[in-house]
């Protein structure tokens, strides 16, 4: 079973964040392997295959709490890209980021627009 | 102008959180009235009002915000049933809740789910 | 093999935390039974499964993390607890949360004390 | 030495907070005595005693970085309290919470000012 | 009455922060329009415009507040610019940062003085 | 007796953090020497030089603390380099900072592990 879950996390992060996901698996590879299957695993397998919320809230919920949070740009930026993958417009990236202006500051905001920015001028 | 972001700020909180914004607003009277208005008057005047991303998505965003950010149990508690008020199901606030154990630990996720597990019982 | 992680994470839930992991599982009955199932899986059937680290070390990390989060009072009570329980001392506990303050200030380290204080009261 | 930084820093908590300093040390002697010295001898006796900054300014600060911060209401409500003893006055304070939710955000500056209310309250 | 609130805060904008909060402004304008506009209305047309606290105050209590939250390293650096612009110390400004080694922990301290460094080598 | 303690900090300064920790120290010289001292003299001369706690432990909890802050990098990665200094491996490095993804998310656990990879390449 445990196959399942990575086949279906694999597949679940391939929809949502295409190369950049699996840039960031790559990456892991010499240094924790197994944390690389842990995120195939758990976040991808188990909860963003569950029915019950689909992928565009998901990622919307994933780009609000992570611009809230402001402490991990990286994760950011690819999550905005995986909004867009899975549907969410621009628009609804940028309102979405500009509404935590209300949760947690005017800095936070800013800096999600920032992330939003490059990632909107790599897509082109 | 002034008037009418106050006018639209106070409908759409009352659209939004009900008696619990009113009530939030009016905690303020004796000690800072004018952030009672600016609460009405940005939050809800500007940003709810926008266009672009619907309520539900919005609601999400802030339920997924403020589990993350774990600090704010008041604020988390009105707007999980903000979110119910605007047409989130129960479901959709749990599945929320749940995914921020993977942006933000299972601690922060446990305690929304223990949030929602009241604002649930409240409504009945 | 989901059936084998879920049996290891039950076992090693109850070695560190004995009856409190067990009540925050039975907690999430009613609103999150595939969260309560994905807790002993992921953090205890996999994580504090692993050798490289040993429990004692894992839960002093634990709690220093945390004590320095500072926004997730009932957990870090259960996992003061923990360590307690895998071996910990109540002296190696109080040294960990005191070493905070360097890192996120004395009001964390003083709230990691007070927490640590309820904890060994409860113990007697 | 040592014991020139213990009494300057005692005599600064005097100053600044009060009873509340007091009892913030003597809540610590069954647990961490040695925390309680460590307390009075860097913040007061080492930080709070320099010149440089006055310390009204270095109560506006505290009160700011905690309700930005969100999570040590015990801390806030001593500090707020502290900020009346060296001088400033309830709209400052109110002022300075307030100014909170724009680098923090709205729940940030709310619990800000409850707990700022409670404060009030309690002094008359 | 919005183009007072945005007259007010444009004014008080360049008398803080001077070009560094025009630019922020500027970078916005393809991303978040609305958003630029919103900044300058509400943080400064409506927050720092208020009497009640005198902008040093203001000032320093953002410094302290960034300091501490340790996530918005380039809005810390435009508000100890802007401490400097209304009249905050360079003393002042490295004493409010050092204080937060006691709220927030010796990291966030050295990071807000390592970015006063910064702003304070620009500025000759 | 402050000669003391600061002997005895810069002893353990430089048993645990070797030239980094020394590195750091020497940026402050122009901005704030009297910091410093602080940190050599609160943190490794009181905090690190108590028995109680030993050093590898007290390293897997700082690691611990600074991956789930996440918002302190270039100090994250001195104190990975402080762990191996003092006798905790890689394994248990690595162990650590994946053990995060638990109570701080999973971005936080990558950005550690990242910090780690960039600390073990310069070690070699």
């Amino acid at each position: 079973m445990q196959n399942e879950r990575y086949a279906r996390g694999l597949a679940k992060l391939q929809e949502i964040d295409g190369q950049a996901g699996e840039k960031v698996v790559a990456s892991l590879a010499d240094i924790a392997p197994d944390f690389a299957r842990y995120l195939i695993e758990f976040p991808f397998g188990d909860i963003y295959s569950r029915p019950g919320l689909d992928l565009r809230a998901r990622e919307i919920a994933v780009v609000a709490a992570l611009t809230a949070l402001g402490n991990a740009a990286p994760q950011l930026k690819v999550h905005i890209q995986g909004a867009l993958n899975v549907g969410v417009s621009r628009q609804e990236v940028v309102e979405t980021i500009m509404q935590m202006a209300v949760y947690a500051g005017f800095p936070a905001a800013l800096n999600g627009l920032f992330a939003a920015q490059e990632v909107f001028a790599e897509a082109g």
